[in-house]
């Protein structure tokens, strides 16, 4: 398989993550959104994926890239920052979305302020990963391969 | 280093779970808890880690297997199936262990009913895998072990 | 048919409810857990059943028998004593078992304490019997009987 | 003791039973009302009771069905259809009466749509009967009958 | 002025009213409908009011009793019994009446149940009277004569 | 076709419904309920449809004309006042009628009281309509005419 | 009967209402609250009763005054102003008098700001009176003279 | 009237509406939005109405056309898609537009999640129309038309 | 103008401000109430404003100085302490106050404990100012003049 | 100290505020954005402080906006508009700028519609100003210059 | 030590104790509030501390003696009557008071109705002591002493 | 009296407890189990009592520890650990034990997470006593010890 002929996964990284960082380092790690990327791309070539990235903070370019992504891509990984908790023009295009749905979180929002604990992706998501920091991007890529081999969870 | 030295992962599967395999296959897929085990032990191996497993269907004895894996275990995953949702000894007893701690669900309970909802675990778990099916056991190890290189998360 | 070959009704009795019949008669009755046994006994004799009975006060053994009567029993009468308005694991553990369920209760919850409006077991039960008293033991057997005979209700 | 001389059992079916067996019968069942009445019927004279049937979709009729039973009946089998869950004139008027009363559901509301959780009945009821179809109206009745022999449960 | 002539009360007594002084007399006491009506006839002569009192166990009676009052008569006086707690129709048909709306209650709602702490009545009511037993419907009329006196408060 | 093979379209108008035109006109208008079914009857002229309209403050006269329409009428417009908040009777009968069913108001229930925002009604309503004033009831005949032609909306 | 002899009555002006006649006179009337105990007095009189009233903005004395009127007067009529809904010590104070309660309001809170829905004083009154301004004070007068004719209701 | 001195309607179509007819067509039906907004041309073309279209996924852009059509045009036919659950600013600026606003959904919210129950718009709209599928478009600018002709209801 | 002749502004201090300075520094800063009230003085002299400042702990004379402030003075900067989150007489009596009103807390009630979210004051309050610290005082004044310069904002 | 090295200010104004002076005069009053920003820019001159303006209807530009202020602004005044109460995104990114953040709103929410009760940003806010119209951006700017001269509050 | 010398514990009576013996005895008995200040004498004896002892239905007298005993008393004892549920300037208080802090109940507000289920004082109490009547008040000056021996509990 | 002779009283320690001086030094102190139940052991020796210790994690044998005390012990001393907050099996057990009943906690839970405000011992106990460390054990026996003496407080 040529790389050109690679599934492509399309990993999302939502409002304010583009200071990763450099934010409340003790929530959320030092490593920046590059570093994080990074780990997502080498475990995309172990696995035999192609990995797009795009980083925004406008909920409507968000949804225009899930909408973009039907019939292109085998999956998507998102991280949509604080819009995981309100904005869910991101679930109806998710739903209209037919591969593996992965949620990642970099910290836990289930040990922080009540408002985090409501997503509008959990419900659309084939699964959820949060709490793992740098290596959670990684995690997710390892999370999609094995769900291509396998198809859907009985 | 010999098998002996090797850290010790503290594997507690919680009620309900020995019949895996059985009940709901839609749900929570056709691997028996032995397959989810193997998985688990297979990617200990890769990781230099010793795995100890225990299911039980009473609250009581995971409180004794987490209090009795303090100063003897580096973490702990677990899935406490039901008792997921109100047992909050197992809270107290996991906020007394001072090593790795993840919660894994093989299904996803953001997606289904409201008293799957809540979560006694998340707010001390270092972090949460939810809805991979099979897959799920051998990710925690692997992000256990990951953890371990790294110490906790800035 | 044989004694060994009538079909096997499981009769499960929750915690705290080896006390019948001391405990606040004036909501309880004077009836003993055995009087109440005896007359679901008598019932299942007259139906052609064959009836086994456990008490604990243990919530994970009350999983493990539901859990053990899979495939072997045709239907469960469970009246759970307190464990009805928390202990979600039996709910979890009667959605495995493929039989006739009925909850049953000797007072009527729906007129005491709030925290007594909740039930775990309802949203898995074939029906629920609250109120009878002696007679509740009783009715279940016969009402087991009839759906036995009748298949689900359509 | 004559025909003339049993206790009358009044048993009242409210709003939308008239249809029972044509509406989604994957919840109700096919049996009609006039089934569910012969049963009741056939149970009430097993037991030496007489019975009347009343069925209106009005509730300030069974109002006075029930205020007219007072001192003329001994028990009273409602099932108040969606009255249940709001109708608090009902509870008023079997506070009124001082003889059996027993809750009648054919299916489970318990696990049904949120707003049929709530029973203005349950709170003055003996007792509650729910699920178990065509053989709910019969078992209701023995109910009746056992309750009689005894006098109120202590 | 001559009895055909004076000013008319419509006086409106809602479910279960009909059994005053039989039902729960340690809440309602042991004065009969008759006797309340004749306690406010006896007010309404002092006052120069003709009265014409109204008792149906039927919401939708009580709405065609008072849209019928409108243009006819100057004051309504109305205890709904239970359907004060739910009948939101009996709100808008008052909402269409422009005269004096006296609310009337002979126990104490108050101090019950949840339930009654809701009155669909008292968002259109001029002022209610509460817990007075007997003596409510006569200071609901004599109160009606004052309002009339003075036109609405400022 | 004739006149009297046209489909029959039923046009229910609950509680309160007689007096528009008379009540708070700056909420509902000055239109009567003559001119309302005026137009409704224009419209259903237009479109090859014939009309049947029952006006009635009784829930249980609304149950028993939505019950008779089964089998017989091809569509429910049905507006049923104050009923539409808690008068959960009319869910279960339409739930019953497997024509279409169009929920219409004169005025925005969303933008009054809050007590006005639960719609018993909507959830088993092909649509709604709501806010347009005399213009409504014309606006769900031709609605009406539309689903009929096309079946249901996929 | 001397004037010396006659049975007391203290009416109690909680906060604010000094200034009745000069605040939000569309809510509570032009009249002063001289003007309202002048009625009472009125009232008082005529029944053979004698009248003291305190009107205080501190919640401390509204106890006080209550706690010396027991065993020396037979009845007390009270409108707290807002300690309606939130100062329980008068709940409590309240609840150690034997004699008649009666709750006051010159407006009708049911119909005003959410937070004036609860009554702290309602739970422990004989009867409550809102809405009739300045006829209130003489209504209450009245209804506690019948009281004390009549002993407290059945 | 020229084309150009037509009065001129804005027709928004908010967040996820550029897929309709791929995505869940069992709930959004199989019509493309070119299908639906030339259905509204038509209807505004036999109106003698102009017609405009914007659809967008971004919040801000459909504040902005809001803004915009102030002074410009005479109503706005809205369907804002996900954004009517939580996008408050809509409510905003709509309430800053004079003309006619019409809520328009293609399926019915209030058959569907309850997060959907809630709507930003429908406290500012004049109305509201859902469930109609393809023929929603074309009714809404039929109620449009006949709002202009009569001005705000009374 | 003379002194004498500058309108008046009333500052009122309420329970437990008089220790400010002493109880918890980090929360409420290290300057005393004299302090504040300094700060106050000096740019009420500046804005050609007298201040009259008062501080109790009395929810009563608190009452009073507001009502007492009627007719007297052009502005009231309240700082109830924590009588904010509960003492509704605080809301009458401002209620009736027709100056402007300013309500100032020195941290940000808003970032502590849930039962500071609810302000008593803030629906009667001109504005609102809050998290200044030693600022917050001065602040209220100027705030004052500037209104008293305006009059009330459109 | 030149024009270019005074302190940098931002002034965000969010969604819809481009209308001020159009929308709602009586809530906003008459003043332009340009009259608010003039206030503030006179103020900042007072101050020695340089300020920059950003006026949007996009969160995610205000979002962006923010991002951008870290290390080169001193401090952010925003009034987000409409987004106040639901873009927890704004929360986000203000908690990762490390200088003085005011809070500021032309009216008072507190005494609006329920869903402005919510601020995202008042948790992360050094201080809020509310209800003053006019006066408000010139508050603000005062209050960040006494805020930069003495460093946070205690 | 001097009796002079003896560390002072201020007790602490609130609001309607003053006739504790005479109210509601099945729940306080009939000991009177000297009766249990005598028995808190006897233990301040006994332990070697002074104590001091003030009752007032005042919630600013409360307020105040607390803020006059920091830096005099070593404790203090409060049972602060109905003012426990609401009173929260009685919190603010006590966090300024650094010694111990007993809240004391005579009876046990737990199992009585739900508006007693709320603590001011609680949250800032060193311990609780709630039930045992007549004992109660020695109780509490003996776990004084005990924490005095100690200081703060680890 | 001998030893064998005296009244026994039963401490229980509930889940968690055994790892007491280990677990939140900073909450629960540093002494161990063994060290409060050597208090306790002290303070019965003084009483006169005898002591029965029994620690358990799991519910079931807390339920059954009480209910065999039943009849053979004089009071129950209870520290539930986590169970205090949802097992609902220790209420009913502890309703059926007729002698004293005192709820111990070493912490304060009403100064914790909301979860811990609930408490299902608190109904049931004679009186409560949280927050006195390692005072808390002893004070609870002679809170027993004083009990006894006076029978039940009135």
């Amino acid at each position: 398989m040529t790389a050109a002929e690679r599934p492509v996964v399309l990993l999302l990284s939502g409002v304010n993550l583009a200071i990763l960082g450099e934010r409340e380092p003790e929530i959320y790690g030092t490593a920046t959104l590059a570093d994080h990327v990074a780990r997502a791309q080498a475990a995309a070539d172990d696995a035999g994926l192609a990995l797009e990235h795009v980083q925004t903070n406008h909920e409507g370019e968000l949804v225009e890239a899930i909408l973009a992504a039907r019939g292109r891509c085998v999956a998507i990984v998102i991280n949509p920052g604080a819009f995981t908790h309100y904005a869910w023009a991101l679930h109806d295009a998710l739903a209209a979305f037919d591969g593996v749905v992965v949620e990642l979180h970099i910290s836990n929002p289930a040990a922080r302020e009540s408002w985090r604990q409501t997503s509008v992706v959990a419900p659309v998501a084939t699964g959820t990963i949060a709490g793992f920091g740098i290596e959670g991007y990684a995690m997710a890529i390892r999370a999609v391969a094995h769900q291509l081999q396998q198809g859907p969870t009985a």
